[in-house]
């Protein structure tokens, strides 16, 4: 009996400033992309970087939720002026923007009322509607509407609260990969990496990508698929070539 | 006299499943960004990462070369089958997909004769009207064809190239920035950090980031601005603020 494969994609919005002019080296990406495939099933198939503007935000939240079946967003969930995620998500849904009951309680809880200023308000205000995505680190939680998610920018509080999006999450099956580093030239197997490319096209993706690794070149050969047997034949191709064309195989 | 200021903007597309999917952790964006700022004066104002799917990358091409003054983009023009930016640019832009003269004669002399294969010549195929953007370290060049940039996706060897992209460019005033870091939260400036904003709303860019230092837990507030007597004033209302409210700066 064949295994039904379900597909399930997303898109990831990363907002801020900080990234765009590259003062800050993003690190949210290749996190939530590994997460989300290797936790969830689910491929990140578009990432956007976008400033702090309001209509910038309104648009993306619109193009991006309707085309994909979640996105992510990172940054500007925090207290200060340049933090507008939750107002512009609220436009972009037509929804109020106001103080969650249970946001609000969780931060005068940890704040204390006399600490509790209107910086450390706004982070219980978002969009009417949302559901919580508790932050264990630093209290202040994200929160979900529709298919949105939004986290926030700094990486190790995001990391600490990934776990809390599982609940709102359907699963994908799961994407299987597999990578073989061989020391030879991509030119060198081009042709035929192509023409095995061309043979498992509905079913493997391979990618093909140099490195420099102790001072020698050499190419890393990922395949990746959803079915396990579709993975074995492939790489039994590819290993077939490694032999013909005496490629030394740096690891497997 | 009044200074005038020339604003010149960028998107940067990076084009790779293995970005996508968090194989391999992006490198160009901030080198990139930083590269065009602080040597062109030009500011990236979206970032788009998108897979190997010539449907993708043509849609991309189209709607980012029409939106922004230039687009530069990473990856996709090695010798392999998912190497398809190539062809992609051909088709958004409606021209052939063909030889280019030089790089022919550039990549055969580098490979020599008998090594220069079918993959090898791939890499002097290009959009047709195109401009070399030379490679000092591994020869297959990068090109522009209208507006837009395409580079390859290896940082050291992007790295190497960026220098010869600067005579295609048109500058764009230089954006000076500077960042003041402080022992404190956001939310104990918030408030006051947004005030200081309206005032200067049209001249300077104000950036609030928290960061972690040395077990201590700060805020790191970044001003960028093209004029260099508005970036003063809004730092000397900053300092007024730090006094006012007996903060610790760590490093101006």
């Amino acid at each position: 009996m064949k295994k039904k494969i379900k597909k399930v994609n997303a898109a990831i919005l990363i907002i801020g400033n900080e990234i765009l002019s590259g003062r800050t080296q993003d690190k949210n990406i290749a996190f939530l992309s590994k997460w989300l495939n290797s936790k969830c099933g689910i491929s990140v198939k578009e990432v956007r970087i976008i400033p702090d503007i309001k209509k910038t935000i309104v648009e993306n939240i619109l193009f991006l939720s309707k085309k994909f079946k979640y996105v992510f967003t990172t940054g500007g969930i925090g207290p200060t002026h340049d933090d507008i995620t939750a107002q512009s998500i609220s436009k972009a849904f037509k929804v109020k923007y106001e103080y969650h009951n249970e946001a609000y309680k969780i931060l005068e809880k940890y704040y204390g009322k006399i600490k509790f200023n209107d910086g450390r308000k706004k982070m219980a205000k978002m969009p009417k509607g949302s559901k919580l995505i508790y932050n264990p680190s630093s209290a202040a939680p994200g929160f979900v509407i529709k298919n949105v998610f939004c986290l926030p920018g700094v990486p190790s509080i995001l990391n600490s609260m990934i776990e809390n999006c599982k609940r709102y999450l359907v699963k994908g099956s799961k994407v299987y990969s597999k990578t073989i580093n061989l020391y030879t030239v991509e030119s060198n197997i081009s042709k035929q990496l192509g023409l095995i490319q061309k043979k498992y096209k509905k079913y493997v993706d391979i990618g093909s990508y140099p490195f420099f690794r102790l001072g020698k070149i050499g190419v890393a050969i990922v395949t990746r698929s959803s079915t396990v047997s579709k993975l074995k034949n492939v790489n039994r191709d590819l290993m077939k070539l490694v032999k013909i064309k005496k490629i030394q195989v740096l690891k497997i």
